[in-house]
């Protein structure tokens, strides 16, 4: 009997028939005579209720406490779920995070899984039971209640398939997969069937929201098997896979946009060897992940450095740079959150140096300004302003034709 | 430094503004110099707003799903007490039930205290926190959230001031304490200033909703000192203490009435040894409390017997009692739910025994009919029609002469 973790996001819970369905879909999976762990996020729009509460009472909640609250949102869902399920004559039993062991570090609100102890879940597997799990949530080694902050349900989903080695971690969502480009804005895109995990990875990091980065990292660094569906229907949808050698490569995946993001410029730095590790350290120190990084051609030994950040975080990068700034003799910090981010992913690229023209060429077509670049092997990213994005996706997906089938690699 | 636990129930946590006033009522006590914990509701009507979403999923949700969802309730309001403390500038840290270690035994829904471990608690009060634990809930040995049913959150506060060694327990409520009858019903009602734990028992069982019996019995046991006081203003409210045989004691303490129960027959039951035990045991088998217990006198070795327990533990009672009924040969079971129960309470009454017939006279004078009578040593308790229980509670806090000042013994 094979085991299946299958996760369920916040819009597949939204209300009680919604949750009967879900509840349908994983008494069919255990009919067909796979053992069956489910992980589901809180329902609907829960999370934000709860952040609005807490914003009632305190302009700024203490971690620790939002983390004890904002972990009540999946507890819901997973006893809801369990009912459901039992009400159509199966048995379930629905777990916390720190019912299953999910040990976290204590970096409240963003924690990072340690391990997975699992005990309880392997139990109730053993008893014929459908187990559901609360994602988005652990516990540290002294019992506090942590969450994992952005993507948290996805990497849970993927942590226990890891550590119970199911044979797949379905992530159910409202799209039919991963595509080549948000279909809202390309009514031509077309669904991947196939990604490896470098594939996924760089999409994901560029703006496609229907996997989150860490669980996809997670999926790799211990080789799970993901399946992206949808909910609504049996189709087959993406499959996440580790690279084969074998495996015909396409040139490119697809184009993501990020509008999420802004940019903070640290201007007039002078140019000598630690400026940046300062400015990153302190970054990295108060937990803020940093996408893109720029630093300028050096002018009387003078530079300034940009980098992009999740809005979020915008304000606090600001002010931890003109800490620094200030230090390091800069002139000042700017913040500019009217920009965005589209990227080119495909690991074929790095064979075809011509593919970076071919883009910024696309840009150039519809007099689309670039203000930074970035690239890697498999991706190249460009920043534009936030109100070309949509028209600078549909150029750079048509430029290259990807409505018209997989570009493979020659 | 003095420990004083302090309970608000869900109406002082109804909405951000009730939080934020039971916030600075918490700081006032620290500020005065005591170590504080604090235990709360669930916010308002949150846990029938939950119990209402698990009967939109299932009718009989199973017990130990219930309680995962319901204690989700008391976990959001100690979150969000915690931040409005902060807030205030005081350090706080709230947990839930399995947290402080507040181990119960198995029975969801219902579940009984086995122990409290609270090291978590005592470890925070050294470092000067103010401790804010979830009421109501609990965990099993095997780590599953089990919640303590009616009257849970007091139940909680009197256990944590049991296993802390605290000076007094204070239950805060939107009354000013215990009175000689509920105010609504008698507006010259007094307020008590202090009664023994027996008398406070009996006032409980018989339904003055301020405090729940089981807390009373769990303080009687362990000598914990309680005191009812109104969350609205500081005045002094109700002492509930150990009876002292110095202690001057009123021969009445008040009149208690009960809406929430209905009257179970078992009629033209054969009557033989082992009758009675057959069926009040598969009663306590299904965890149903019952209340008065009367036995009919016996004619042609036939009798009937009557028993009243909580309503919605009817349906249930009077389902085992058919099946009970059935093997004893009994000719059927009756369920009335028109039915309310009036009791006078005191301590003093068991060396007065006119006490009785001067009740059961306030009641004649008024006409109304009594339909089972039931007595302890400190109180008596008749069942009568409830559309007449006002008028009964009325009559004999009058006749008692309640509303002039304690009756004291002779």
């Amino acid at each position: 009997m094979s085991l299946v973790v299958q996760k369920y996001g916040g819009t597949s819970v939204a209300d009680t028939e919604k949750i009967k369905n879900v509840a349908r879909r994983v008494v069919a999976t255990r009919e067909k005579g796979h053992q069956v762990v489910v992980v589901i996020s809180a329902l609907g729009d829960t999370t934000d209720r709860l952040l609005e509460l807490a914003h009632s009472i305190s302009r700024r909640p203490p971690a620790r406490e939002l983390d004890m609250l904002l972990s009540t949102g999946e507890q819901i869902s997973v006893a809801l779920l369990s009912m459901a399920i039992h009400e159509l004559g199966h048995d379930a039993i629905s777990f916390t995070g720190a019912q299953v062991g999910l040990i976290t570090d204590s970096t409240h609100t963003k924690a990072k899984i340690l391990r997975v102890e699992g005990g309880s879940i392997e139990d109730s597997l053993r008893q014929g039971k459908i187990v559901i799990v609360a994602g988005f949530q652990g516990v540290t080694v002294d019992n506090q209640i942590t969450t994992l902050g952005r993507g948290g349900s996805d990497t849970t989903a993927v942590a226990l398939a890891a550590a119970l080695g199911a044979e797949v971690c379905e992530i159910y969502t409202d799209v039919d997969g991963v595509f080549t480009a948000d279909p809202r804005l390309v009514p031509e895109a077309r669904k991947i069937p196939r990604l490896s995990y470098e594939e996924m990875l760089e999409m994901a990091a560029t703006g496609a929201k229907v996997l989150q980065l860490r669980s996809v990292e997670f999926a790799r660094n211990y080789g799970v098997v993901i399946h992206v569906r949808s909910s609504f229907h049996e189709g087959e949808g993406t499959w996440i896979v580790p690279a084969e050698e074998s495996m015909e490569r396409a040139i490119i995946s697809g184009v993501t946009h990020e509008l999420g993001e802004a940019k903070v410029t640290v201007q007039d730095v002078p140019d000598r060897p630690g400026v940046a590790a300062s400015l990153f350290r302190a970054l990295a120190d108060a937990n803020i992940n940093v996408d893109m990084i720029i630093q300028n051609v050096s002018e009387d030994n003078r530079t300034s450095i940009s980098f992009t950040v999740m809005k979020e975080d915008a304000e606090k990068a600001a002010q931890i740079s003109r800490e620094v700034a200030e230090r390091l003799g800069a002139s000042g910090v700017t913040v500019d959150d009217g920009i965005a981010k589209v990227s080119l992913v495909g690991a074929g690229m790095k064979t075809h140096p011509g593919v970076a023209a071919q883009m910024f060429e696309a840009l150039a077509e519809r007099g689309i300004n670039i203000e930074m670049i970035s690239t890697s092997t498999i991706k190249i990213s460009c920043v534009v302003r936030a109100d070309r994005v949509e028209e600078a996706v549909r150029a750079i997906h048509s430029k290259f034709g990807l409505e018209k089938g997989v570009v493979f690699r020659e």
